[in-house]
């Protein structure tokens, strides 16, 4: 932050602000991927606000934000004022790309909006126009989340928690563009259905949430590993009964219909285990059927009927009584105290066997 | 808060946590509104949040986040705590509004997703569908964004610059709100083109970038308002000129095209002043010619002629430089201090009689 310690004339200058608050935005979106290295995928979303940065804008908020401190005071403002106003930009870049997504807009600056440049980015997807709108929306949320991140990022009082809550964040929104990508593409393999449960469900749903209340109670590095070993194969058994759920369920006990997934073709373990399973006949009927959005009663008895005779319903059932067993060892073994343990043993019986 | 007094067993009793971050979370939605006396459409996002939070949800990551914390400790939880646990929810209704809209889908718990309530609720509007959908993409922001405030209103070190960016992150989303509910409502008066101006343009891009810089470096009250009597009358006269440039500017130097605006329906005030003063065939010309995607140039230039004939033309540019004079004014009489008020000054003067 080099700027931090220039004179009063050259803060007022335009392309100083901007070198200066660019250089925290890009700092801020490099610690951003170097805190997700499991999420290789956030890259598309940096690079994409990169890009944005790069065309153009004229910081004018930024800009803004240091003359008012300069026109208030001599004194040299300190590197919180200039993540203000490098939040301010991200903001803008948040609000610019969910504007262009409800203007339905083409271009800006005479480049490709986000959502047209995300569909062109994924031409190889049967809807990429979707996806792309779809995908925007999450990138338009990443910036708006980091707006705030850039602001707190040296508050030490709630460092712990503020860390956790944007990983919080960032896993949901990239777990979420996970699943889109995903959904009515049936040559992605379990590997990405495993994935799409970790974020969305493991993380988010259960370990995010413990750790977010133990940490501030000062709990150890093995609590919090004993509370993780308890919630990912947790959200793994809650995303395994729901998947079966969406196909077997009593529509009147979960209020959806049992056509909806397979209409939607969602990419779940279930299906991913039947279609390494099938034999090619199998395997033909499978993918006509998963994402027809005119599926009948009938396709999908079918389809269940084929879910059966492979195996796979009985082998996602085990799936399920593995992990709830996983999740049930993890507390046995670990520091952590009753009553919450009894709680937690009774919340994932209830997860795992749920019938709504 | 009274939970936070409860003693362990209760605490990790569903429907006590379920009560107190439910009285957390309603408690920061009335002070939302509080917040916002002069802008009431927040009464139609916070009462959409409190109709989904009323709905049901099992407040599963509160339940374990207030777990966690037990699991660890005797300890009674912090009020931090609980406003952490409110913060999840809060942000798990973002997730939720978002991925409804991306999943197409019309139900949620037996009830219209928030992005079906919200087309309902603007049957009256020509595209309600649209329109239903971009609300709640915003509904959406402002749960996310709300989802950070909560966590931190209670830091003093940083409460003045948050509070205000709050204000900034509110007033623009319900801004872009009344843009999109009015584009393409020529019943909407110049008092509706007017709130637009001040919310996303002069409040957004000038004041609060000026107060957040000015507030942590101590300026007192009449330093404040002078800076929001600069920035609300140049906030107007630059998008005063914007209209005009969407209308009559150079395609070369605009990079767009001067038929976007009219084939939009583009609420302006230079379109509602020409309403105002169009004789009856007059504004059966422009009632038939604003908002048709088709307007061909013939049509525009009929258009612009009656932006002439009518004086709202040569009216639009005269508010542009009382506005410019009445920025110029409020930094002529304040305490304010060089190179920043120069500085403030040819911006003004760019802003306003930019060409592109």
């Amino acid at each position: 932050m080099n700027a931090a310690a220039a004179a009063p004339a050259a803060l007022l200058d335009p392309d100083g602000v901007r070198a200066s608050v660019d250089a925290v935005l890009y700092a801020f979106l490099d610690e951003q991927e170097r805190a997700a290295t499991d999420l290789p995928e956030i890259g598309l979303f940096t690079k994409m606000l990169r890009t944005m940065l790069a065309a153009g804008g004229k910081r004018i908020r930024p800009f803004l934000c240091v003359t008012g401190w300069a026109a208030i005071t001599d004194r040299t403002p300190p590197p919180a004022v200039w993540r203000v106003a490098a939040s301010l930009e991200l903001f803008h870049a948040f609000a610019l790309i969910h504007d262009d997504i409800m203007d339905k807009s083409d271009t800006r600056r005479g480049r490709p909006t986000a959502h047209r440049a995300l569909a062109a980015r994924h031409a190889h997807h049967p809807d990429a126009d979707t996806l792309g709108v779809n995908t925007a929306i999450l990138l338009g949320d990443l910036a708006l989340g980091w707006s705030y991140e850039l602001l707190h990022a040296d508050d030490r009082r709630i460092h712990r928690t503020w860390k956790l809550l944007n990983a919080l964040r960032t896993e949901t929104l990239i777990g979420q563009y996970l699943d889109l990508a995903a959904t009515g593409d049936l040559t992605a393999g379990t590997d990405t259905a495993w994935r799409i449960i970790r974020y969305k469900t493991g993380k988010y749903t259960i370990e995010r949430p413990l750790h977010l209340g133990a940490a501030p109670a000062d709990a150890d590095p093995a609590q919090l590993r004993s509370l993780s070993a308890y919630a990912i194969p947790l959200g793994e058994a809650f995303q395994l009964r729901d998947d079966l759920l969406g196909v077997y369920g009593d529509p009147a006990r979960t209020g959806k219909s049992t056509l909806d997934d397979l209409r939607e073709g969602k990419h779940t373990v279930l299906v991913a285990t039947a279609l390494e399973r099938a034999t090619p006949a199998q395997r033909r009927t499978l993918h006509s059927a998963l994402g027809d959005p005119s599926l009948d009663p009938t396709a999908a008895e079918a389809v269940r009927g084929i879910f059966s005779a492979t195996g796979a319903a009985a082998a996602v059932e085990q799936m399920i009584t593995d992990r709830l067993h996983a999740a049930e060892r993890a507390l046995d073994g670990s520091t952590l105290r009753e009553p919450a343990t009894t709680a937690l043993n009774r919340l994932a019986a209830a997860m795992a066997h749920r019938a709504s």
